[in-house]
Order: C-alpha cells, then sequence, then structure tokens
C-alpha cells in the first residue's frame, strides 16, 4: 500500500508543508519506503521529480523541500511495493501524453485481473498493476473522446466510470490531474480538505512542524489537499466515500460523482 | 539554437563532469539561458529534470552535480529559444512512451514546415518545432514496427530515414535515447569522443575544471559522450558529417548511418 498526496489551488501554490508531511511517511514515521514521486504542473504539462527509495532521508526531497516551486496542480505518491519491484518504471506518478497534455497518475491499493483490461497504444514500462491500471484509463478515455471533451462535466464521468470498472475488482485508490482538473478517487480511504479565508495555522500530523496560512495566503486563495489520511493534526479533513470520485478545479470541489 | 549533450556507457557512470561543461553554456558562457533539461535512464524508463531558466544560475543543476546519478544512457539540452516561449511545456528533452519504453528527443536547430508532416497519436503539448519533429518521428517509428523491433538495424535505419525527411527542410541535429541506444545526428555541427582505457585527465574548454578519469574508472569502462561544440581542451573529439547519424551502444559506436 502507499500514501497519495494531490494539491489543485486557484493560485500558484507550494506543497511544501503537506510533501513535508507526506515525506515523514515515507520511510520514517511510516513503511512506505519503496520510492516516491512528486508531479508539478505548469500549464499543460508536468514535471515530475522521482525516486525509487526512501523520501524520509531523500536529498531530492530536500531540494524539493528547500526550493518551494509554486503550482496550481500537484501528485505526489510514497511507495510501499505490493506488485512490482523497486525500480524508477515502478514509481508513482505515471506520466503519459494524451490529447496535447500531460496526464499525471498516482495509485493507492492493489487491483486483481488488471490485464485483462484493454490498454491499446499505452503500454506499460514497468510491471506494477497500478501503471496497466493507468494505461487502461487513458485508452478508455481516448476511446471514447477524439480531443479533450470541450464539456468538462463528460470528462468527469468518463473518469468516473472507468475508474469504477477498473476498481471493481480491487481497490482503486487514485489521484488523476488533466493539468485543469484534480480526480480524487476513493475506493477505502481519502481525505480532503480546503483551505480558504480565514486562514489559520496548522500543525502536521507527524510531526511538530506548523505553518500559519494566513501569512502566506491572501484572502482570495483556495488550496484543495487530498491525502490519504489527514496530514494535519488540528484541521478538519472530510472523509471520502467507498466508490466516489472527487473532481476538484479552483481549488474547489466541483463535484463528487459516485460509481 | 541550442546545446546538446549525450553519453551512452557500458557501465553505470555519472554525467557531472560534461554536465558542468554544458551548464556553464547555459546562461553564463554562453546564450543558451531559456531552459535547460537532462534525463537519465535507468533501464527502459528515464527521469528528467527541467527548467524553463538559465542552467547556469540554477539550484537544481547545482543538485545535479553535487549528487552524480550514474546510468548507462543520458540526454541533455541548453534552449535558447528560436520557435516556442520560455515554458515547462517547450524545454527539451522531450519524453513520449512508445512500445513500453520511454524515448527521449533533444533537438538543436530549426525545421522549417514542420506542421505538415504526419503525427498520429503523439501530440504536442507546447508549441516548439522540435516537440512536433520528435512527434513526427515516433509516428514513423510506430508505423513501420508493431513493438520494439527485434533487429537493432532495423530500428537504427528506420530512426536515421525519418531523421533525413524532417531534416530535409531544416535544421536536423538531434540526440534519441531508447533505453539500449543513443541515435545522434548531425545536421551542422556535432562532435563525439569515447572515452576509454588508457584514460587520461582532461580539462573542460570553458572552465579550469579538470578530472583524471583513470582515478575514476576501471580499464573495461566505455563512455561515448557526444556534444554539439567539443566539451574538453585537451582531447581529442570526432565532428560529425552533415546528414550522418551515429548509433552509440555499450559505450561503442556501432554504426554511422547515411541520409
Amino acid at each position: 500500500m502507499c500514501e497519495l498526496l494531490g494539491m489543485e489551488c486557484n493560485v500558484p501554490t507550494d506543497i511544501v508543508f503537506s510533501f513535508s508531511g507526506l515525506a515523514l511517511r515515507g520511510g520514517h514515521k511510516g513503511p512506505h519506503a519503496d520510492g516516491w514521486g512528486l508531479a508539478l504542473y505548469e500549464g499543460k504539462a508536468a514535471r515530475t521529480f522521482l525516486e525509487p527509495s526512501a523520501a524520509s532521508n531523500s536529498p531530492l526531497a530536500s531540494y524539493v523541500k528547500n526550493n518551494p516551486i509554486k503550482t496550481l496542480l500537484a501528485i505526489a505518491h510514497v511507495r510501499k511495493k505490493t506488485r512490482g519491484r523497486v525500480a524508477l518504471e515502478n514509481t508513482h506518478p505515471f506520466v503519459r501524453e494524451l490529447w496535447g497534455r500531460h496526464f499525471v497518475f498516482a495509485h493507492n491499493g492493489t487491483i486483481k485481473g488488471v490485464r485483462k483490461f484493454e490498454i491499446g497504444r499505452f503500454q506499460p514500462i514497468g510491471d506494477t498493476d497500478s501503471e496497466i491500471a493507468f494505461c487502461a484509463l487513458l485508452h478508455e478515455l481516448e476511446k471514447r473522446f477524439s480531443s479533450y471533451p470541450k464539456s468538462p462535466r463528460r470528462l468527469w464521468s468518463a473518469v468516473a466510470k472507468a475508474g469504477a470498472e477498473l476498481g471493481a475488482k480491487g481497490t482503486f485508490n487514485f489521484l488523476l490531474g488533466d493539468g485543469a482538473h484534480l480526480f480524487a478517487r476513493c475506493a477505502t480511504k481519502l481525505h480532503y480538505i480546503v483551505r480558504k479565508a480565514p486562514f489559520r495555522q496548522a500543525t502536521l500530523a507527524d510531526d511538530d512542524l506548523s505553518v500559519n496560512f494566513a501569512s502566506v495566503t491572501t484572502p482570495r486563495d483556495r488550496v484543495a489537499v487530498i491525502a490519504t489520511a489527514p496530514l494535519t493534526r488540528d484541521e478538519t479533513w472530510t472523509a471520502g466515500s467507498p466508490g466516489n470520485m472527487w473532481v476538484f478545479r479552483g481549488g474547489s470541489l466541483r463535484a463528487t460523482v459516485p460509481s
């Protein structure tokens, strides 16, 4: 099993505070020492930092924390392997181009019999069930739409439907980014919070690190943070219901799409 | 115009010395201040460090130099934009998945009328001629082979043919990696060197930094380095002939394929 972290905002925001909390679970406070990754969008493109080793004592993870990069949309993952060896090619998040934009995907759980799903031209590079599920999901989207859908709601329901089909025989908590939306599907465990004015102080659940968001934000800022388990001890997170998929855009929850 | 750097070896090697030379040309000793990128393979997958800003004073480029990552195959690029604004999506090297492996591409030059080439399902994310040319090249390969060719020579000639077609109306110096080979096409300017025993000292052309390769290698090591302009002042580099494409594997020049 693994832990997921996503962030989606209406103004460019750095993910350092939340990523610090996640990285602690990557080998130090948690068992997820088999790799970590962080994808940060700039428009339709994402850049990705990946390491097939523990985040908690990684120099690259320290670099990311010490050199904040602001973004509207980020996806991170710490891995405890269930299927697939410890290797770069098996390290989430995975990235593929579809319709001239990067899609970024990270998964928590295990999907049985994933090889029976069609993947079309999206071939896995590694040997995780997660990457194959991502390929199958993109193949479903590409079959249904020849270009990025003009109606966002049609895309939302297509992602939810593909998620439900893949999740029917396994555990399919996932985060998916397309450069405009963050899709967050809960199979067993997922939480979110939207930070907005009036901003307050927050303290990491696994450390004494705290930040006063009032001092680093403006009143119009909205920042949605999604995580497997709540990352802070003094804020109220909303738990997901199994089978539901949240859609975030502009730092707001736009829809909860049932399976 | 831009500068290219590639490395292909028979034992995992870090690219720090050569990358340091390239990074100096990224805004400090050279005009290539509009972005830089470095892709490092581990097997069939590559991880990429990208920044749409000058390499010469980049903290991320410093991280890469201070935390050497060993690899068999690397491609780097410093950018001076000709077409396409300064943005992450326009920063080389570009990466796409084909046949279950990452292909990595960096280009020096400008291609006229590149939009008339078929790109199939490989859609550009940014607006450079380079990324479109990469899409067209991959589309040609996918049209010709349904999976990674068992005969390497058929792949070599297909890459060279696609390169010649794209390069017919422009300047198409490029580096292309597939996780096994490094393809290096010279349109106007490209150089290579193969470092092997007896190893000697080398000094960067643009700095006083030198390294004694004898102290960091074994007698069986072979390291091919390809660069737009020779990176060292005290070694003999081989210049490419316009239209020829080199194929490197195992730290050796395996073929020179004419257009």
